[in-house]
């Protein structure tokens, strides 16, 4: 496992705790996780876990949060750089899809339990997705727009760019033949081709 | 919540711990789930559920051969029908994608607790899934060797095709205000254009 996302979380006790949190969420299911787990998995008392975070809801809304910022970061950083459409959704799709190869443990996490954070943490949460469909849509849109795309319909094309890319998470695994780089490239090509685009750089 | 697919289960009261089974393990988990959460909200005691089912674990892989076992008789259905790949891969899709949204609730469980499976009948399930896999990679070669399709990878291209139907089970619910046919719809012809297909009916 990867879990480079989690290597610079201090202190080094915080960091022990989300790496066992992640993993365990992403093996049983956060409602099949006990805080004694998490606490036992990272070599501590399940007092000490209370030193670093108030409940386990607040290790799964800080391992969601910083997937989410850190997907909606690169997307920004994408959509609001230079190049045409095409290149733009290219490298959008390409990053997305490594991400969630490389970060599989991780991903499945943050893409998955959603439904079990509290109401408030979830609102937050859904913020951030909100914003990073939005960028896709805005994306599509703009594609559609400059006549290098076609589709059927923008939203529900915006949604599945997001949504092949978010399965992933689901499917790939250490065993998987080809590197998450080399998905992602590929799955650009796909996703191309999904968007009707006829004028691929 | 729909749930069609358990309508016939016999006896009664087998089909309603299934129900509940369902709800349960889509809701928190299989691991969350206890014999126990699932004999109370089918209205019965724990020692009933036992004349119907030996194990928590005998009701998941009941749910999930049914699921896995409707999908395939589906997909060879299309696949040993009558039609040109386009077509086939079009009603295949939009099959696809309709299930995974009408069953959405099933289909989480199906598509999500393959892991907590016991060996024996992790590898039954392996199986259907692979007969699955082949009969869609066996459409896009056909495609291909046709000059219809034109993809990079013809493994990556029907894991993606298969991918993006799976991930509907968990981003679609009651509130989606596409119809579980006009998704599939517009899914198929999605996939036909990641397909590099350029002859679409």
């Amino acid at each position: 496992m990867t879990m480079s996302l989690w290597s610079e979380v201090r202190p080094e006790a915080a960091r022990r705790l989300v790496v066992a949190a992640v993993e365990s969420f992403a093996k049983v299911g956060f409602h099949a996780t006990t805080t004694r787990d998490i606490a036992t998995a990272a070599g501590m008392s399940p007092a000490a876990l209370y030193v670093h975070f108030p409940s386990k809801s607040a290790l799964l809304f800080e391992i969601s949060r910083t997937g989410h910022e850190r997907t909606l970061a690169m997307v920004l950083d994408v959509a609001n750089g230079d190049g045409d459409p095409v290149t733009k959704m290219r490298a959008l799709v390409e990053n997305f899809v490594t991400w969630h190869a490389r970060e599989h443990v991780t991903a499945r996490v943050v893409q998955y339990e959603l439904t079990a954070l509290p109401e408030r943490e979830y609102l937050i949460i859904a913020g951030l997705r909100r914003r990073i469909e939005q960028a896709v849509r805005a994306l599509v849109t703009a594609g559609s727009a400059a006549g290098v795309f076609e589709v059927p319909d923008e939203r529900t094309a915006a949604r599945a760019v997001l949504s092949l890319g978010v399965d992933v998470a689901r499917w790939y695994s250490e065993r998987t033949r080809k590197t998450p780089r080399a998905l992602g490239r590929e799955y650009a090509t796909l996703v191309l081709g999904m968007l009707g685009c006829t004028d691929s750089p």
